[in-house]
């Protein structure tokens, strides 16, 4: 949770933001360093990147975009100035969040780009979005889809549970190419998955867990926990540089008995290429 | 039920809308406390807001809106005078209806915003909700969900029929911060359900208050019966400050048998913060 | 079935139609009385009413309606000829169709108002639609459902197959104050139910009829056969000032066997406050 | 299958479409007779209207379509000279095409109109609706469902097969009045349907046939088969002027067990009046 | 995989569309020659059409889309020139991905035209699809649904696992007329399917394929597996002139116990007619 002077701090950001402020201009000048991947420099009043992704209790924000047809026309020169005004609502809000853009144009149907946003505290979350819709290339995008989760440590593959498995998640790592890919897939459970006993579900979740452990090299995962929140109850997270890699692990994860509980597998599975915020927002600006 | 004076009234209320008559700037002068959580003073023409939080036989409408993007094409002049507009419109009608919005921007794709609207007699909410999308506000929002649900006495957990969970509901009060979010969650039960006797029903809901119960100190709830009113059978409402307390009370209940006669349970869920209707509009009407 | 002369007026309202003359002004003199729940004047050239609502063989048409964001970009002087256009259509078609509105804004999220139409033949019901959509208001709705069925007499609980049931069926009657609502739901059953025996259909029919009749006193129902003619087995009806006791008796619907066998029971479920059509359209143009 | 002349004359028809050549004016002259239910006169260069009708190997089309509100911005002039240009499209493609049309608007939410286009060659279809949507009628059309079909000798209910039944089925006709009315109803079957042998399927069909002969009097019928083109395995097309028989024929198919293999009966079933194409454009072109 | 050089290549791409450079008006001069079954010149810089058609490891993307309307309303010479402007994107990148395209107007409601893209990499199909759609032509085309998908050797018919059935897949081959007709039909299997052993997988492959046999000669078969990168399991594809085989052969297919796994097969299933890249565009920029 957030110390009492960030809270206020966001309290104070929504209602400046209520007061029509949005003075782009001025603080367009230093675009800051949001980008994907990238550690975040150990500059005062910056959100601690490692630690919100690492940590539990933090909050992550997952929201598909469509950029509408309008944004087109207007004039290349407006549109060009739109990646400078989306970076300084980034800067604005570096104490508390972070975001994650990705190119999904090409792959998807449902969006142009997604976005994915870290914080300790979901108000805060909101102060940045609700700002960078009020950007001129949020207000031309629609959002599709909008999902939120939360982390915690590892409930089933834990030291004490299963160390055998927990030993295996722990001594492989990535060593693949910098993944250029990211993979949002929702998961939702019945309602007999979720009448199981703990023990019948560390079970499953160790068959599960067991073909998946060839795959760390290329894969890197996260997971949100999302029940109540939103009308799923998992966000499982990938990124990789081996689509083949994935497409192969997502079959063997179909193959186990837990597949037979999900009554959400995807819808949307939202595949995007990682870029830079700013990258993201000058690819879709182009166009005469 | 309506006494015949108040039904009048609010007949007289619709015809006058039907003259086109909704002049906002003379009533804008005295902006009403009809905001969220505070309780009303007891003005005279006011609704009894505690009473209609507590009472049975009370109407409960909560929809979500979403604005359209032309809304951003109006000058910020135009978007200024939004929210006095609104709000004399709260106020015309405080006599019968209390209203309560909610933000939800960033973290719902089908809604920027929800409002809950209380009142002893569903024609009073129609006449407020009539005359709240005749503001220019209301004109720029399009509805993307409506449910309509009455509350009742409980009638499983009553001190009758389940004495000790009816105490333990009782004793725990919240104890946490100010809550900061609601959560809306429909819930449709399935024939196999309604089938079963009043007994077993009982005892499923005993089964489901259980592991609830830890939970009385960080989330707020309320009920609303909707069968026949709406294609759900229960609207359930939740105020917290503590979303992942909120997350595991959900998953608590994800585990229990009940939760197998679920056909809906969400679609949408839908999270917003809690907010003044002032702020409401005020924030979602920034943009330059 | 039309008398052939009536059939050739319906078929020359549609040429004319075809031929660009809808000329509002001068029928916009006299409008009609063709409003909810008053019987029909017994003027020549009127469709009786009171027989069309009671007659075997009727065709009944539920439409429902969004009216779309421009219709507020008219000025407010062509807003408010828009009920004398939209009455003289109902005067033109007096003879063929009785036209029911009923105003849905604040209750629903997919229609604004919903129309009851009813007449011996749907070619004109539908030549009256034609006009309707022809008008300007009707031009600025959307419809967003349309459901068609016919009247049969009773063919469950008939005077010969259980007739203590449709005594109780005929011996109570409504009593309590005028209905200000009205509830449309569709229902379709499942191959299950259509493969039973006569008998055992008439068997459920007598437990689903049971616990209804007590609600004879503060609930009107009509009933719709629509298997065929549109993507639902009936369309039901619902006429109540009591939305308590309303949502009581869905329950009790709920809780018998035959709801097992409900493929659709709703989507959408319709609510709306009963009103003559010239209101729904006043109220439908207000705004500035 | 087409000649190759034919197949050559579709294909410099496509060409010719791609030059931007739609000389509407000249050919709007002499407006066709590609109405319905009217045999085509035995012109040359024009499709055989009763063989197209009946025989197998043929390819039907079914597209719905809603015009969308900005039609109705046009000037009434403009609409006015829609239906000539759309009946010199019918005229170009006569040799190669019958297209049938039938107006829905006050029956469909879905649509204002339907088309049923036949020809023994799917691309010369498709030629001539490239075309019609290139109208201005077409262009002001959003095609909202498009099923397509072959047609194939009886092969359930054949002379071989079923002697009885197919004597039935040919012995009576329709003798009704001229029908009024046409329903289109696509129908998927389950996995289990399709994996039972061909002599149970016949059995099925049998079953399903005998309740059906008594309505061959007041019910015309036609069937194409769909598995692989879409996403349905038959399109059942119907044209009746009793919609209460057609009631009773489709709730006694309702009561057979075929109908338990049904995973799509409808959705949509689209109910329209039977017109000739011209007073379908002209009857949607009203308005002022 | 691709090489080093080429995956820079397509970083450049990128980087360059980002400077709001498509210089279509140069490159349109030499028109490519990326339509569709012909095999493509071996000219330098150009992706191999043959072994992108055949290899393992080929990233296939299927992608449907639909006009807006108001591309009908930019000027005829406007239009006229989209098809230079497009054919000059497939040239920029024709190093690196080929493109087909296909006509669906006509046949789907959901789209006028969709694209098969096939590459080495991911990227670099994005990065064609982003420049594709930064064109006039692009930018008026609305996506509507998007599949990707890799190819892979024969996993189940394989020489070694069913070697009858393997020789009798590579001894016969199409021998029919060019096709004239593409069908792309998504298909995903339940979680019991893949829980199966893989020998019985195999079995009922071997079941599924034995009847499939006769359509080689006049059905053309590509398969592309999707299993988390899209939700959909595979992505099968057709060609043929022969819609008549093709409805018999997934009607065959239909009755394998294999489809009783099926939790999508189609939704879409996408029907077009094959034709070149150029045509689809200046069929599509008609009318007047």
């Amino acid at each position: 949770m957030l110390k009492n002077r960030a809270r206020t701090a966001i309290a104070a950001a929504i209602t400046a933001a209520a007061i029509f402020a949005v003075s782009g201009a001025a603080q367009a000048q230093q675009a800051p360093m949001a980008g994907d991947m990238k550690p975040a420099m150990a500059a005062p009043m910056m959100a601690d990147r490692a630690k919100l992704l690492t940590s539990p209790g933090v909050f992550g924000n997952f929201s598909t975009y469509k950029l509408r047809s309008d944004y087109y026309k207007l004039s290349a020169a407006e549109r060009k100035g739109a990646a400078a005004e989306v970076m300084a609502v980034v800067e604005k809000h570096k104490a508390n969040i972070i975001a994650d853009a990705y190119l999904t144009r090409g792959f998807e149907a449902q969006s142009d780009y997604f976005l994915r946003v870290h914080s300790m505290d979901m108000a805060a979350t909101q102060a940045f979005l609700v700002d960078f819709r009020a950007t001129r290339f949020g207000m031309y995008s629609d959002v599709t889809e909008n999902l939120v989760g939360i982390t915690k440590a590892l409930n089933y593959i834990s030291k004490d549970k299963s160390p055998d498995l927990n030993s295996g998640l722990s001594s492989a790592s990535y060593t693949g190419d910098a993944p250029r890919y990211a993979i949002m897939i929702p998961v939702k459970k019945d309602a007999a998955w979720w009448n199981r006993s703990d023990e019948e579900r560390l079970k499953e979740m160790e068959v599960h867990t067991q073909p998946t452990l060839q795959y760390l090299v290329n894969v890197k995962r996260k997971l949100y926990h999302s029940t109540g929140l939103d009308d799923t109850d998992f966000i499982t997270y990938f990124e990789t540089n081996d689509l083949g890699a994935f497409n192969n692990l997502l079959i063997s994860l179909a193959k186990v008995p837990e597949n037979k509980h999900h009554v959400r597998w995807g819808s949307p599975t939202v595949l995007g290429t990682i870029q830079t915020f700013e990258t993201v927002v000058k690819t879709l600006s182009m166009g005469n």
